[in-house]
């Protein structure tokens, strides 16, 4: 059995941490952290029992693997002070193309799983879709082992498809995120009710698509176009002309999109 | 032990499937079912097995308690035929007013599950919370045991604020699944991916909330509005207007809310 490839993790944040938790996990040698944050940094290198940096010209040269986990902003900057001796070079993001990172090594790829991380929420990682691509069929097969230790869920993506489906992702879980945000802000003024209120309905909807399509899911005053129901909404709404819009565009565009693919269905209560 | 209430239900759409199922379940004798739709009151009648009619000048005047699941703009039209001899009835409507209910019997409440319901998934009413109104002290005795006997968690709400949990429900249920509606275009228009790859995203958005709150949950581009990813997506979006303008209004919103109370907290990647 050949060695693991030995692993150098560029970021600490949320999905730096749950990736080096996992890879190591699985037995990948994590060589070091860096981070520009020493707190968070040593976080990290903490709970995998490795060393860390807070200098990026001190990254360790006997990696095989290095991951750059960064936000987008931050990541050209980052590397373009590092030395990776033409090692593998990952990024894990969802609208950065990978051939920025040719730049910076002759061998490189991206590792991006569609996933939501926290630092502190332990994920499973065996269901999660990992989107892979790479530079070489050499380089892809290291990354392929990489993706299908920690998921049995991998594709190859090329740049282009793992920008949609970020794309799609900020649709289902940052906007979805945020619509929580809006739901629960209206029952807090409500005063009376804890917001937990919420939870059953917010988790019956993710359910839900899981046996229907979203299309046929549909359900609520948007739909049938339910016009007293809709003033009534916008008109609660008129202290906050923000939301207010986005209940009126999300509501037109429902009715928009189901009322074309679904005339027949009776719908009597969303 | 007294008897329990005999139920007649007025509307077999997907609420009323679903709680004159566990009604039924838990011993209150179901008497008739009335729809419009023969089809529909035929299916549900049959799975609780009682009678069924398309007629609402018929009602078994031998019931204690009609519960009216019809969708809004029905619930008025429907109610002013039928005959109730002043017994106690119910609707279950978010943002019809319980008044409304005083034109048909001097007896009257509502029961509002804070859920979403579908004909063919069961539900597990006990963790839904419902909210219940009521005319007089002795009907809310009655809500209030039926409420009791199928869920845990049970409250009063008067119109006012069940029209406002209705709105947030709408946020947290109807709309979230079109943005899921959206994701799965997205997904499925780049081709080579099924969009089950969105699955585990969107469970793991519902669980998070159940941990952190959505503000501290939120996660993406627009939370440290990142220019060149916004951009991006909003270019991709150029061939359907609707979804970019909802795209941009959800952004910038989320950028004003998370930004005023979230300045510091790192994010390196969502």
């Amino acid at each position: 059995m050949m060695a693991l490839p030995r692993l150098v993790f560029i970021g600490s944040g949320n999905l730096a941490t749950q990736l080096a938790l996992v890879l190591s996990e699985k037995g990948y040698p994590v060589l070091l952290v860096y981070s520009r944050t020493e707190e968070s940094a040593a976080a990290l290198a903490g709970k995998i029992n490795c060393p860390y940096t807070t200098d990026i010209t001190l990254l360790d040269a006997r990696a095989d693997v290095y991951i750059c986990a960064l936000k987008d902003s931050a990541l050209q900057a980052v590397l373009s002070q590092a030395s990776f001796h033409d090692k593998l070079v990952l990024h894990t993001a969802g609208s950065v193309p990978m051939d920025i990172l040719s730049e910076y090594t002759a061998n490189y790829g991206v590792f991006y799983p569609l996933q939501t991380f926290s630092k502190s929420r332990p994920v499973d990682f065996s269901n999660i879709p990992v989107f892979i691509e790479s530079n070489s069929p050499e380089n892809f097969s290291v990354v392929k082992s990489l993706a299908d230790s920690i998921s049995n869920v991998v594709y190859e993506a090329d740049s282009e498809q793992r920008k949609k489906l970020h794309l799609a992702a900020v649709f289902a879980c940052n906007f979805t995120n945020h619509l929580y945000a809006i739901a629960a802000k209206i029952v807090k003024e409500n005063g009376d009710f804890p917001v937990e209120v919420l939870l059953p309905l917010i988790d019956e909807t993710a359910k839900k698509i899981h046996a229907l399509s979203p299309l046929e899911a549909q359900t609520g005053p948007a739909v049938r176009y339910d016009k007293n129901v809709i003033d009534k909404h916008l008109e609660m709404l008129n202290s906050d002309k923000d939301v207010q819009q986005i209940y009126d565009l999300i509501s037109k565009h429902i009715y928009t999109v189901n009322g074309m693919i679904d005339g027949t269905v009776s719908k009597e209560r969303g």
